[in-house]
């Protein structure tokens, strides 16, 4: 039999003992869990980017799967921790929109974990990752069955930040949503969205500059040159080939793009 | 059977090969091994800081774990390698009081190792972490009990870093333990030494600046204001609520961090 | 019987989801795998410092380990996926140099990888570390014979970044390969090839600054003095006990290094 895997999704950051702490945690509990970190450097509070990088990795791990996410700047306050089944995964997470990605894409069950005798005692008020969110995780892993851990709802919140608006007949607002490794900016700009930015010319706007060529991969650019490509996740990605194209636009996560369709 | 556990905290960093060469050591002697880092990151030469932070995680995971740390700026010179027994968990690092913090709060065993027949041959000058702790905290995990690497000491390096100096009725000079990833500063004062936090006027210095609030949680502060929690691991932490405590200070670890009770 | 160890070295950093998207892939097809990072850290598209880091690490692990090697500024372009055995070890990366060092030490064979149904369909322009690379990886873990994903060639691509180029009897220009944690620049001199270092006067030139003194450990150096050492690798380091070598000459990795031995 196969041993339960568990990712771990944060802004945690890997220079604290944050992480550690929770892995000793959840192995106290699964010790045959398959700990798997997807990413610890989501920017510190950002919703919309974590919720894109687990969108990202968690359908390429088996079904079964649990998946710990925790960006959570409501920690303290009366933010719900909660766990959705989609998929054939589990997902345990705050209650903050993190987790709307998989909502607008697949059937999906919520639960408000509210069944404390899975937590760890005494629940301190800063850090719900190690006292709330990786026992809970653990013993999903280890096989407990999701009813457990509290009830069913509905008024789970979504968060809409990887749609852009329609802003005109030919205009839409997106948004910068994550900045990879490489500085390439990938917007919120999905090709299933968008299939005419194949055909039809295009004006993107980032920061002081104009993109309006798409390319079907990195090396057909020249080194230096921006343009457009659709990343391997289906969404638009602003890059320079074999440069940063955030550098050179100056943009962040969360920076507007206009884009006009002609 | 559970496989045994084996964590790593070091400040090797990851962008080296240092950890993936131990790994690589401790799986070719204990293939069966789980491995866990805490943290690479820890400052290069920071004893304190990787002494508090293995204490903050340490004790969450099983018993019988074996944690290796390394920080070592001696390495190269007469400082021995030594194993410690504590809490029902093994301890595998240089003599340089990096494991202070465990000896102040659990009866103990420390060893110095001596059986070379366990190091990797031929032992480098510069890196005993894959010569001598890597293949020793491996075969501490396969089981091979700790009297075969050497003798009981009592003469091991303490160092009292995580007490503040009591410098008058009313004063006390601590310092910063660790800032974490969040720009919040953890100090040496632990509300365990200072119930009267609590419940007494007080001042605490860092900087230019002079924290006197107490608040439970992060969220009752509002944004960008600084004050004083009681951290999950019981020591003070300054905090700004969603903004970098350590950027509006300006301190670094290791700064002074001077309290005035009333 | 013990569990397959497959090690990944890249520049994909781990702030992305790449490498946990690629860990998904790998335990979908290799469950039992035991996933071990040597480094994500390698500078993008930097050839030769992942060929030194991978060169330093891999050896550590048991035989039969799978090493995925991905450095990939390529991508998206004809050069081939290729799979080489070494050592008893199998490397999988793209051919453009990175195995050279793995190559001019051991007896090897390559073979380029062919075999598209051992891909994950379809494959993306972008991300052949997804794609291509992990899933291979993963079934060669698994235990599926080389010869399965392509015949064997002659013609892989090999690269001499290892070694200073002779430009006069006395007088070699070699580079900086990597430069550590610690601010040590590592060269491709290696001891093995210049013995004569430890019996004759020399100047290595580096930046502004000329070094001409070899120690046998860090230690042996003042705090914040220039000095050579040979390293756990058998290269020469130039470092600064206690500080930044690399702050100190303003070098980075692949700047050259100028050698006279008198």
């Amino acid at each position: 039999m196969s041993k339960p895997i568990l990712t771990l999704t944060t802004d945690f950051g890997l220079a604290d003992h944050f992480v550690g702490a929770m892995k000793g945690v959840i192995l106290g509990i699964c010790p045959q869990a398959q700990l798997v970190d997807i990413t610890h450097e989501v920017l510190p509070f950002d919703i919309p980017q974590a919720g894109f990088l687990l969108a990202q990795a968690w359908s390429r791990f088996p079904t079964k799967t649990v998946h710990l996410v925790i960006v959570d700047p409501g920690v303290g306050t009366s933010r719900r921790p909660i766990l959705a089944v989609a998929g054939g995964h589990t997902f345990v997470a705050p209650d903050n929109g993190v987790l709307s990605m998989i909502y607008s894409r697949h059937p999906h069950k919520v639960r408000a974990i509210t069944a404390e005798k899975y937590f760890l005692q005494p629940v301190s008020q800063t850090f719900h990752g190690r006292d709330i969110f990786a026992p809970v995780a653990a013993y999903l892993a280890q096989g407990t069955p999701p009813a457990r851990f509290g009830k069913l709802i509905q008024d789970y919140l979504r968060k809409d930040f990887d749609h852009p608006v329609r802003t005109g007949k030919r205009f839409w607002t997106g948004a910068i949503l994550h900045i990879d490794r490489f500085g390439n900016l990938i917007t919120n700009y999905n090709i299933d969205e968008f299939p005419q930015l194949t055909s039809r010319p295009f004006v993107l706007k980032a920061g002081f500059q104009a993109i309006s060529r798409l390319v079907r991969n990195y090396a057909e650019c020249e080194p230096g040159q921006l343009a457009a490509v659709v990343g391997s996740s289906g969404y638009l990605e602003i890059f320079a080939n074999q440069a940063s194209a955030a550098k050179m636009l100056g943009c962040g996560v969360g920076a507007p793009l206009e884009l006009t369709i002609y």
